[in-house]
Formats: structure tokens, sequence, C-alpha cells
């Protein structure tokens, strides 16, 4: 007997945005999948949870073949309800996206996309979060779509420590010009935010945020490098934010009493 | 001439907090402060940003010695905004806190009060998130203060990196029983969720997550291990989340086209 493996699909741009309806086409063919996904877009949410207001679940009915909530919370929170609530047992994997918009070099910190893959390796789950180097809504999701496919295929047959994940970013480019798949290691990078300055009609000051990103370095061996050169970068997380190489610099702090 | 360090001072909890009112107790001596933090908790947040509505800054005229705004965002929005439109220069350094709660193991992940550090430390400022192990409004704040005052002194007078990045736990013990602070690597431990299911007078179904944490390990190089054994923790903060260890091991997901 063939058992199919079962997949969580979710993101953070909402359960209706293309990018994760294009994630659910591409995955169903490979496993059983149910989709737990935040009922807003929750873009630029990090980590969040939600603590201090009760959480809603909306069961979508559309489709007979597989399961589908709409969750009133963050992307961490649908990746929790999922896997302690709404699931029959652990899934195989979990995949997360696909994002409108990098989440190449540090902005990794900054995404809801990745904070559900994170989540669910936390969880013990292998997990991957995918993202389309397009914001618009509107993206052309379709050059990435045989990609996606061999790296889920490739993960659910690879003898990878469970709880492992990856940060996968697609060059916004057409099919052609793809040039394959590296696996990278995250840039260095950071934002020069510049924020907006306005005043509202009640003559109160407001603020945008927004800001460039700085390439910090374009080392060929770097997420940034690969997608600058049209391939599709992976990058395997890690849960463990030790610097490890400062420990010993920083042993001068240390005191007993 | 003796110039004073030009210190941020920034939470999660909100900026009317016992426990950053605590910190800007301790660092006032220590240099010239500014404070922006938000203007309510924002406990669990990670590092989430504010992208769809607009920022508020509420100047708070109590001091005339200090400047002191609370902000409508999350603390990722306020040190962002405080590098960019607030600040006279470039902070020597970025203090968070002090946190009602553990961010100890992969707490930091959810943390708000190490956003704010991560996000200093992005911008190229050494920051350090300091954080107590009681989680309730009127945690006792004064055990841990002659500690706080000279891990900020030591941090700044020390060659360490710009952009070095500090999570520093305390446990809530007495002061007599605190042992000392220990330079530590992150534990592994991982939450056991479980949402309480609840139905609304409406009959509709809601959630509330709740959770126990898990320790994996408690080696003694560990956070966990420090703060089990009553010594304050000090874990090096990394910002590249790349997973070294396993980039040969999944070189097989490569392919050119």
């Amino acid at each position: 007997m063939n058992i199919r493996p079962l997949i969580l699909i979710s993101n953070d741009d909402g359960i209706n945005a293309p990018g994760i309806r294009t994630l659910i086409d591409v995955v169903r063919p490979l496993g059983d999948v149910m989709i737990v996904a935040p009922e807003q877009s929750y873009s630029g949410m990090g980590h969040a949870v939600t603590l201090t207001t009760p959480i809603r679940l909306r069961k979508i009915t559309g489709s007979k073949e597989y399961s589908e909530y709409a969750c009133s919370g963050t992307p961490v929170d649908c990746i929790k309800l999922a896997l302690n609530n709404l699931m029959p047992q652990k899934p195989d994997l979990i995949v997360s996206g696909i994002n409108h918009g990098a989440n190449s070099s540090v902005n990794i910190i900054y995404s809801g996309t990745m904070a559900a893959a994170i989540e669910g390796a936390l969880g013990g789950v292998t997990s991957v979060g995918f993202s389309l180097l397009d914001f618009s809504y509107n993206a052309d999701f379709e050059s990435g779509k045989a990609f996606i496919s061999k790296i889920i295929s490739d993960i659910l047959s690879s003898g990878y420590e469970k709880g492992s994940c990856f940060n996968v970013n697609i060059p916004a480019v057409s099919l052609d010009e793809i040039k394959g798949i590296k696996v990278c290691r995250q840039a260095k990078g950071n934002w020069i935010e510049a924020f907006d300055e306005r005043t509202d009609p009640h003559n109160g000051k407001y603020y945008w945020l927004s800001g460039t990103f700085i390439h910090q370095e374009k080392g060929i061996e770097t997420d940034l490098w690969a997608l600058e050169n049209n391939y599709i970068s992976i990058v395997p997380v890690t849960l463990d934010y030790t610097r490890h190489e400062q420990l010993n610099a920083i042993k001068n702090l240390e005191c007993n009493v």
C-alpha cells in the first residue's frame, strides 16, 4: 500500500491570496493536504502569536477533497492550531507561501511566511517556506511551480532530520530564465528606513514605514547572489539563535557572587 | 571631556510597565537616555512591523532630563523610528525590557523584547534584551538591578563588535539567592500547546492559546540550566539564521537547467 504523505499548507498573505492558491495546486498531487491560513494578510508580522484575543476558525466548505480553514490569528497561530487541534496526526511536511515578495537575507526575521515554517520545525515537522520576488497581488507564480514541486518531492523522499526548516526564494523571471536551484547561506543585508512623516486632516502627525534594502555582501554562496543570477535559493534555517563564535569573547561578562 | 554614552530604551510590555520603568532607573546614571516604547503591550508579537496602518508618536512631557515617546506601533517600529527619525545620532547601546516573563531558550523567537534588541543589532547598534522570569505585572525587579547595571557598563566599556546582540534572563529570586552571571548557549525546548476551545453566548466557537514549555535538554552550558541554578543567563544572539552544518547534507536539492 502506498501511503500518501500528509501536508499542512499555510501562508501569511491570507487564505485567498493567489500565492497560496498556487501552492495548493502544486502540493495536492503530492499528498493529502490540509489548509489552515489567516483570514487576512499578516505580512510583516514576524513570529507573532495571539495572546490577548480569542482565535476564531472558519471551515471552508468549498472542497470535499481536503479540509480548509481560515483562522483569525497569525500564521504562527495557524500552525499551532493545526498541529494541536485540527490534524488527525502530525503531518509529514508543512509548506508555507507562496509569499508575495522576497524573504531572502535578513528578511526572514520579519516574515510571517517563514514564521509559519519555523513554528512547524519547532513542532518537530520538517517545513519549507516559499517566496516569490514580486510583491504585487497579481504576481505570476507559474515559473516556479515545477521547481516547487521538485523541492517538495525531494524533501519528502529525503532522510533529512525531522524538524528541518528551509527558506526558498524564487526569482520573478520567466521559466526559461530560471537557471536552477542553489543551496545557499543567508546573505548579510539590512534596511535603510525612511519614515514618511505626514499630517492628518486634524493636524495630527503620523508615520508610514518605508525603506530600501541594502545588500551588504554578494558572495557566490549567498541567497542574494543566487537570486540575482536567476537561481532559486534554498537556505537551511536554524532554530538555534546562539552566536556560538562569540561565546568565548564575552566570557568576561561572567561573574560569581 | 567625558562624553556620556547615548542609550535608547524600549520594551514590549508598553511604556508604563514596571519593567521598563525599572530599566530606565538603572540606565539613567550610565548615560544619556531616550525612551521610545509601545503605548500598549505587544507581548508575543515577535518581529512584527506595522505596514498597513500609520504609526503615531506621543511625546511624553513628564521629564525635562530625557526624551520619552509612546508609539502606537510594535517594539520593532519603535526601534526603527528612534534610529531613523528621533535620535540626534546613532546610540551607543540599545536596551530592551525588563520583560515581564522569560525569554530563554526558543522563546526568543516569540519575544517582542528581543525583537527590539535584534532590530537594533540589524541597525548596527549593540543591543541587549533583559527579561525577568516572572510574568506578573507586579513582578519584583529589585534583585536584578545591580546585575543589569554591571552588564550594561561592561558592554559599554567592552570592545565588542558593533551590532552585537545579547539575550539576558534573570531568575525571579531574591538578591542573596542569585549566584552570578553565566554566558550560555540557547537551550533546546518547545511548547506543548493546548488550545482551550470555548463557546461564546452566540454559540460561536473560539480558542485561547495556552501551553506548557518543555525543556528538551538541561546541559550545564545552556541558559535553562543557568536559570534553574539561580544564575543570570546571557546568550550572544546571531542575526544569521543559516543552519550552516546542514548546508552539505542538502546539496542534493541543487539542480541546473
